[in-house]
């Protein structure tokens, strides 16, 4: 099985300290691929920055799908372009927002998610009430600190767990989401000492994806093609001429025609 | 008051008779300019077309504020991009979709939606729910009828007339929305037909969008910018060479600097 | 365009200083006339004098129509009595609450209202609920004032203030909705304070009655009178002698008879 | 026990037969009276009507308190003034809608309500949703037939068994619901060829009266009287000269002051 | 009128003053039996402790129907086996969780529930929302006492009246459910303390008990047997040997056959 | 990895079908085992039925623990004591239910599930409700067919086939889900003449033990301890005698004291 991770941010905000996590959590028989977009902005906080590198986060698994991954993840909490993937690819296409909630669902009645900041509050909750989740949630809880001091910050870790803490015992949280692939690497320690589960997105999503290219694999439970997911014309796309509207060379040549 | 009218789709996909529709229902007060795209598909019913024109929407929204528009209306009833462009810009955008439903919900307890294809059922819900009517949607009925069509073709007036009568006798809706801005200028007969009022997207959007601006310019009630759109700081989208990178030329010069 | 704004009290308790304000916010072009009930409570706070006021309320506004308004807004948060003015009358029918959730939808993720009393609680969420907004409100906060202090006592604005903080920092609030008419005037100083828009509910039913008549005469967009706003046949009114019993003299004659 | 059971109609529109059906069905250790009001329509389908009765409702209800009654029955379905009768007086006040929908809920999965109209729908599903009953509705069914003529019309029975059968088969209906007073009598023929409980608005009514009654007297277990159901200040009443306006006499001064 | 009062513990853990208790509050024309099961643990906190008494409540409540009760109570708030053993009897079985809530709901606009312990909010929960009262429920606050010590410790009145206070001034609770059949007896006093009614789930049950009963007898309305409450056909539990699998004896064979 | 596979009925109505379809699908590198319960009924269709069977498998699931099977399906789509279980395990405790709509919920927008009876309806939505998918579900479709018959049944294929078009075309499903484990190996034709997902309950409960399990094993993502899925204390279970009084041998001996 092949895997590729996109990190959907520029390439100069790709770190090694992601890729050496990812190389470490997955499974030995799972061949991955880590790879930054071409270009983008260092976050995705706002709904600006997301509208920016979905359709190059799209572009990226129709080539993905082409060189052979059996499927993609795309690495940013807020699932950025998840829907819009699954219309053009066969291939399951993953995010850590939906896996994480997917697997704390099970594993207690509510989890809370912990954020970066309150901003990031109605795009996630919007995530959360379309998968069916929004009766699971206990509450969202924010540690106000910059993304890109997740991992040097000294306080997160100590931030964590006293929101943690907190989600616990006010909002009656059985379950701890870290809502922000850039909070990947503390969830040992923390549910260590909050004796509760915590998901790592980072590792719910490689987790999500392998599941789930099983399952495509070996009984074809694949994206359901006939309503939301459904594929658009590829004619239609050539005869718009979108390839070479948007500077797309040829992806759309290697996909079967029809729709 | 000047408004500007964004179809989003390729220039080659615009029509003169939307236009000269847009002209005639506009108030004479009302200063109004309409556009399509510089590139884009013909009809955005999937949600991997909405996200390639997402940006260009944003970015041409950016400058239209700069040149000196007082509002912008997205002429597309998926409303794309709508909470993006309300982050980045401090002037009222509005949406065919939700001014459609907003109106709608006053006019009667619950309302139908006549789309062209069940496959828009699942992204038209979302942003149903997203407003929050969900408890004021009867049911969504479908033409089954090509967007591109739908001004030619002799038969949508007849198949929007029996969906509506089926949608007010089975689903008690009490108003009728038709769900596409291309079904432009059916309205009128429907409803004295019906009679019970049917709200054209292409209006509504354009009413709401004279009645947002009025209130920003007079009481100051303009989008709220301390949660949902919250503007991305300008110093990091040049310090992240967002221009550079997307090709965006000096659009965010103009803008002021900070949060 | 004609309105009339009925303040839904006895005329002893009508000011003259609403009556200012009212004409200090109108629009050059809107003829407004402003009348209190010619019997009536000094507050409308429990259901009780909601009940009483309802019935004088509905025959001022067939009185109002046949009189020649355009429209009528009913000036209490509460909404005494708008849907069953909605279905006797066949001009725009408005009441601040709706008009104020409706834009406050519009302007933000979700919003708080502030009251003067907890006992309005189950009063305004029952609207809330009815018009569809449940999952729009992040809270109530109560002044715990009474109303006719509203404008006097110097602690009004400084206990808002300190509501709406709280509501904007606890609950997520991106907009507040002052909730009582006698609430106006303050919403200018605490929009610039809070940095987020505030709905003065005297202006929002004024400008939404603008708006809604506007579509009325230009696009036939009323309320629909086919479900919950159909109308009584005026027939059975007169012959089960609704006038006389109700000493209503003679306004069911210049209606027009029929459904 | 003594409870007055108020039919909110003219008195030329009380009937005998209802009077006699409802003597039939009581418990012969409870005493009723039965009256319609001084005035009234014949019907209450529309809000207006229903608008005109409940401030003629609620001072009955006043009175009745006075007069030592131990619970009163508003009869018909709507609940007209139901809570705000529950602010002014301090004994158990039902209503036939309400009864019914508790009774129902405890008997069965989902249940169907059987109207007289479709226009009905928005009234009764705004208290489905306040009673908190609305994923306890299965479907409305509606007859289409004249109230006045329910008793009267060989087609009434007909039309119940055949709606409520499809309730029950379509709609997964497990108990069923007369949705107006003035179906009262059918429920027994309905019920043994239903094979499943069918609600007689009337008895069921009575019936929880009794039981409220019981529950106040014998534990103090009546309606809440510090939030929804909290009463004006009778200073307050007396003040703004409520009695003198709305030609009361002197209800009010029977009942002790302050809240 | 005779009743079966089923405390779902062992022997060892059934109290005499809760006999004294049931006695004193029952009405003086209704016969009470009093029994705990056979075997079983002290408290059913947990769900494998319901799980295991369920079987026996069931049978001990066939054998009841056979021996002549007319209703069973099933004496624990969390109601176990309620629709389970409305499925095997014809006669009410009632549940105090149930009729507390049903009784709750009509008193006031929301209600709070009194627990013991923070675990027991999903059990509750699921039920509050499988009986349809959701929106009515205000807040669970948690006693964090052992069950069996509620009656003998001090300190348990003292925070419920704290508590209680709490959830009405913050959580806008209206009535208070004291939810654990093992807080009987405390209602009295915290209502007159708190000015809101407070329900004793052990007499709630009791007089829901006897007001179901007499609307099946009276009126014909049991438990609806055509969809949740549906019976096995008793052939089909003969031929599959249930009585001998489990060790019944004959308790099914005095049950007329069929389904 | 080893797992048990728990078909819980009496040993009589395990078949021989059933374990040769189990050992077909399995992963080759985990070992299943499979066993029916020492006692039971056929079928589970009735609360009744699942209630006599939850004790049996709890306590076969707690021997399972000690006998060191890191996984246990309960294989039937009721998920009967799925929660009760995994209160008293600390390893992965699946249901064929749950794990159907977990994956369904990510494959498209709207599922159906195809049930044998109407009777099951009510179950099943409890639990639709409590594991958060009541927006993710588009309907239920029954064969009406007897569960025993479903193997054997030529017409089970072709009724499934049409009830699946039927909730794809009127009720929007995207994907099918088979609601009973006895519909198990029809997933492949149907699917394949669906075009669209369909979800076999027995392969989706064995894909989703394994991923529990791993993730279980190697992140400690195990059932939430500190609230709905609390254990008892052990101490508790000892000292009130419950192995003495269920006849369970020493089966608790072997587990940790402690809570």
């Amino acid at each position: 099985m092949k895997l590729l991770y996109i990190d959907p941010v520029g390439p100069e905000y790709f770190t090694e300290e992601l890729k050496s996590y990812l190389h470490q959590i997955r499974d030995t028989n799972v061949e991955i691929d880590i790879t930054p977009l071409t270009r983008g902005p260092a976050t995705l906080e706002f709904r600006y920055y997301e509208s920016l590198v979905i359709p190059d986060i799209i572009h990226k698994i129709i080539e993905a799908e082409i060189t052979g991954y059996d499927g993609v993840i795309i690495g940013c909490f807020y699932d950025p372009g998840l829907y819009a993937a699954r219309e053009v690819s066969k291939i399951p296409i993953i995010g850590p927002g939906e896996s994480s909630m997917h697997i704390a669902a099970t594993l207690g009645y509510k989890f809370s998610i912990i954020i970066g900041r309150t901003k990031w509050i109605p795009i996630i909750m919007d995530n959360v009430v379309k998968y069916g989740f929004k009766e699971k949630l206990s509450s969202f809880k924010s540690l106000e600190l910059d993304i890109l001091e997740f991992q040097k910050n000294a306080k997160t870790y100590e931030t964590m767990l006293s929101l943690s803490k907190e989600a616990i015992k006010k909002d009656s949280a059985e379950v701890i989401i870290l809502g922000c692939t850039m909070q990947y690497g503390f969830y040992k320690k923390l549910q260590e000492e909050l004796n509760a589960p915590v998901i790592d997105p980072v590792i719910s999503a490689f987790q999500y994806a392998q599941f789930m290219v099983k399952l495509k694999q070996k009984f074809g439970w694949g994206h359901s093609k006939i309503g939301s997911f459904q594929c658009p014309d590829i004619k239609e796309i050539k005869r718009w001429k979108i390839p070479e509207q948007y500077n797309l060379k040829n992806i759309w040549d290697n996909i079967k025609e029809g729709k």
